[in-house]
């Protein structure tokens, strides 16, 4: 197995809703709106919309309606690009679990969450370096 | 917000289990064993392990034990492929939670589960084209 990740596909309960509120954040779809998933070209990497009920099927799983620990996380390349995304995310209807502040590691961040409950860090990481593209490199 | 992903981290409740296991798939890590957070890069993004409790205070939740309506997949560029990386996953200890068979939408697949209960469908999609470098690109 190869060191990589494909795709990231977020169950949601309203695709038209949830598609709404990524794309109110700025992002992009080829899909057609009757498609039954939204797929989003992320770099090297897809992130995907689809019906919780079937992703859970297609998974091998219940779904308990709560979190699932994962934090997917989206780094900036200053710590007032922060607070400008939090900004977009709550204009676009996220609830703000967490409003930005210097964090623990020496960086600096915030959370979103979008409608259904997925969670998104938006980090800057003055250890990590961004790339013109987005693409992001541990340090070492 | 630009259309990307930094990082997806993994909530796990035991970082020295969690950290085998992916290693036992063949990905590497420069984090120390004494490291508290074990990050993976996987081309243009990371991949982290973190405690499964820190995850959830950092997210803003709390961890109700189940699956979240998220899962993750790593695409092949075979079949066969598809099939050498569930018995890889098995062979490290992963629960299969859907053996390797065609799917409805036109491609081959199945499911493998980290010892955290995180879903990793293994897929041949053969309308997505995988790079040299293991980046997938959408049709279109």
């Amino acid at each position: 197995m190869e060191q990589r990740l494909s795709l990231v596909t977020l169950g949601v309960s309203d695709l038209a809703r949830a598609r709404r509120f990524y794309e109110a954040l700025g992002w992009t779809t080829r899909a057609a709106t009757e498609e039954y998933v939204v797929f989003f070209q992320t770099g090297g990497m897809v992130v995907g919309l689809w019906g919780r009920d079937q992703l859970a099927d297609d998974s091998g799983h219940s779904d308990s309606g709560g979190w699932g620990r994962v934090a997917l996380a989206y780094n900036t390349r200053s710590p007032g690009e922060v607070d400008a995304v939090i900004e977009e995310a709550r204009a676009a209807g996220a609830r703000i679990a967490r409003e930005p502040a210097e964090t623990f590691w020496g960086g600096y961040s915030g959370v979103f969450v979008d409608p259904d409950g997925h969670p998104w860090e938006v980090a800057h990481n003055p250890h990590w370096q961004i790339g013109e593209d987005g693409s992001v490199t541990l340090p070492g």
